[in-house]
């Protein structure tokens, strides 16, 4: 259970405040504000505070006086435009701050992207809880045999049954061991910051993660993407609801030109035209490799 | 004059809506929202959003699932303390977006700050406006004799006459210059890309500047310094007194440690230590350079 | 003339000078060290320290304790993996400190590109050259008609000399009036940092530019384009050639995914795959604006 | 034992080879150049490539032709000035490339210093080893009764042999379950990016780590520093030694200003003011907070 009756009551608090603000309000993310939206078995991302709308990303484009806004069709195309021609900064005049709990390898790869702000719950101040993330039965996956980064089709009957079984054991054994060496009863009881290196990286932590929306692009377009590990592909899926809501143009040319589109190599371009012209093209005659080539029909095919 | 009455009546047009929102609301900020603070002769700042207040300072820090106040006591002590202790993550949980007019080369000054969000008015697409930063008579400072990098005291009489005349001059010559080479009247008129390189570097541009509260204290201590040009240091005045109101516990642990403090080397501690127990330290014995000392005395001294 | 003999000897003393590294050294990039690549007509980009080469990032994306190196096929291949899945960890392994000269207006646009280390020759502390930049005959562009940020034909006869007078005469009376300024003989002489404000932008500035390869990259993705302002593209032909020596296997991949390739969005790829299968699409059954199938239609024909 | 004879070969077969340079060489590094020095019970450092030395930063200082290099002892006197006066760009000129071995929750801290480029042994990819840190007695801390975030004294007897033997059984079973959920011997295996969630955070991981002058400076005051966790503490440590080698006048501006230096608060210059003029000053009349207070009287006693 993600939450304590305590935490919803916290959250409910929130939630229940309204102020008057001269700002740019996007109503489709103040319905989602606070809200914790779930995620696995025990994590959660919630909007603590966002920055800006469609309209602000115009504005900074237009370095106008006002909203920025001539119609919404007219921002809409603006948008587009932006997106299509990498200009990057007017996106970076939008901004979000997350309140996410994940499990710490989820953690250990989101961290990876170094343009945002992070304030993680220190497990050398505080006593982390026992919450572990225990793969559900669909998602305990195999090794995948044609690529070293990735997963066949998931494990069956008793050989799925003894992985949860390590995984549970191992997870409440490590806690249990975690708390007997920090206890203060009848000893002194070990530092905190030594005694969490017990603790497998399946637990749950937490975070405060504040980004601007281009750099949350480029995080969306890694990590909600199909070869992205499921673990943090759920968070990503989660965000892009949220963002959907948030700035609807701009998350609409985000998909189409990030989410759904494609890059390709010169080669594939010249691939690309003598097909359109009706010639026939061979992974031989393309100049790609053959790894190359098989992506390349995957692509055109669809 | 640095505003039209179509800008005014845009301005005030955003003054007049206010929408509720959930999220953090700083009344000392909403105070300031898109009102033009006026800076030098023709340069203005104005603030266009913000992201969160004090409490959104510590409820970063605490990770908290509320508002993470628990007293505004209790607030300002953590915010001292994390200021003392160069916690800078949970500051960058602030945010505030700026729309800015300023002279060029004060702009070059500004932009060397990285770690911050831009977008500027392009005098490729669009027509600059004939606004020269001209001195006010008091800032028309001599060459500093002792520092390369400084000024001495005002000109005066007629040969501060001259150079207001020549700034005046030379920036309206060159700018009926850069109108008679975009012209089409008569002509193609030069690209505007081009035209401009024509204009001197106190014409006046504009831009979208938004960084987070930590990276913008960066900023106030360098530009708000004694050393700063006076040039830019009038608009990182008029900035500190905005923070001043919209992160009040924030802007007091900073103005007493960053602005008011002093950074002392391992060898001034040194000396510090021997003063206080009433020992005689001169410049020989203090190990540092004739610089450094005089640097020193006056620190300990003020 | 943008070099005196005084700065020629002093590089030429710099390539006089080799000595023994146990660092991974790159032979086509030595050859380049020091020596100033001519750029406009008083420019220049010069290597002054590089690390890494193409062994290093394979070294960086394998972890290894080695070079890293298994063969310069294999690591081809690595890199043009890489380069096609956008990992760009690796290629950050490798780092180019160049010395560049260049107008300033040309300096504010490359400012713009944050994620690298500058230091700029200080015209608040030192006195700057009389050298602009003055385009030759056939980049005195006229304005585009079709697109606000774009040129046309290179202006003729009397309205290009008219141009070229303009500039020369402008740029030399802005000089002699910040030297009159500056000056110290019979007067106190304006301060450095308030007589710049007086020049053009098309005099010149220098500075040390050090950035990694994935963000060079990028820069000369932007700069290299065909839609980038003529007087920076040229800078980024430039150090294109310098990189396609430094690493080839980098650069060639990225000639291939990055400045010959193209990104597609959805309704792209949906209309190429149609249109390979031999079906007819027009911009109204593309879902795409007329200016986006204007760009489509002429990258699928190229 | 950290490497391998095969890995140690590798290394003994980069220190062989030498090539002819003609950029700057800093002897004191290329002595460092790829030897393991030992930190913990497997880790490491590594030097794998630097960029610069001293004179570098003063010839990006001055934005010089040649060398940048007047004397050694101008340079030096320089480099304290930059340091005092935080003129940070400089720094950034030089830059560092280090392989280290560190547990995963020293990894932890180390990547929130985000200005640096990483490449890490990834554990979706390959399988880890069986390398756990196990603290050495010395350093089995109980945890601190005064500060949440820091040690006590090391726990001794059984209390210790305990915590030992948890540690080491733990790390154990953990690994031989994490071998037995990805083997394939007569199974299908789990996906290593699933299995690795059961290992503890004392396993150790490596990564190639890039990072310029200016940065490293920062990173080591917060990880050299008393406060800092010891465990990663001993890997600035050891960074320290190698950078005092690389660019000794840099280093020892760094040692004085910053991590031998203090940063007084406005407050508590006002109470040194008055202490040197042989006035009396307390906690209560000093304005500064007990703990402050505490904080103060230690550093101008020390």
């Amino acid at each position: 259970m993600p939450l304590t009756p305590e935490q919803k009551a916290e959250i409910e608090a929130q939630r229940g405040e309204s102020h008057l603000t001269m700002r740019a309000v996007s109503d489709g993310m103040e319905a989602h504000l606070y809200k914790a939206h779930e995620v696995l078995d025990h994590g959660f991302i919630r909007v603590v505070d966002y920055m800006g709308d469609d309209a602000a990303i115009c504005q900074a484009a237009r370095v106008s006086y006002g909203r920025g806004t001539k119609s919404v069709q007219n921002d809409a195309g603006l948008i587009r435009y932006l997106m299509r021609h990498w200009h990057s900064t007017p996106f970076e005049m939008c901004e979000i701050k997350l309140h996410v709990k994940l499990p710490v390898f989820v953690a250990r790869q989101w961290i990876r992207h170094r343009t945002a702000n992070v304030n993680e719950y220190s497990a050398r101040y505080s006593i982390l809880d026992r919450e572990f993330y225990i793969p559900a039965s669909d998602q305990l996956a195999a090794q995948s045999v044609v690529n070293n980064q990735g997963r066949g089709a998931a494990l069956e009957g008793e050989e799925a049954a003894r992985v949860l079984e390590i995984l549970k054991t191992d997870s409440n054994r490590s806690y249990d061991n975690y708390e007997a060496m920090i206890s203060d009863e009848g000893q002194q009881g070990l530092a905190r910051e030594l005694a969490r290196m017990n603790l497998p990286t399946n637990i749950y932590t937490q975070w405060y993660w504040k980004v601007d929306l281009h750099n949350l692009f480029h995080f969306l377009r890694l990590r909600a993407d199909a070869h992205a590990q499921y673990e943090i592909r759920v968070y990503a899926d989660a965000i892009c609801k949220v963002v959907a809501d948030w700035v609807p143009a701009a998350y609409g040319a985000f998909e189409d030109y990030r989410l759904g589109g494609a890059n390709l190599s010169g080669k594939a371009m010249e691939c690309v035209r003598k097909m359109i012209r009706g010639e026939e093209v061979t992974q031989e005659t393309s100049g790609m490799s053959k790894g190359e080539w098989r992506e390349f029909e995957i692509l055109i095919k669809e």
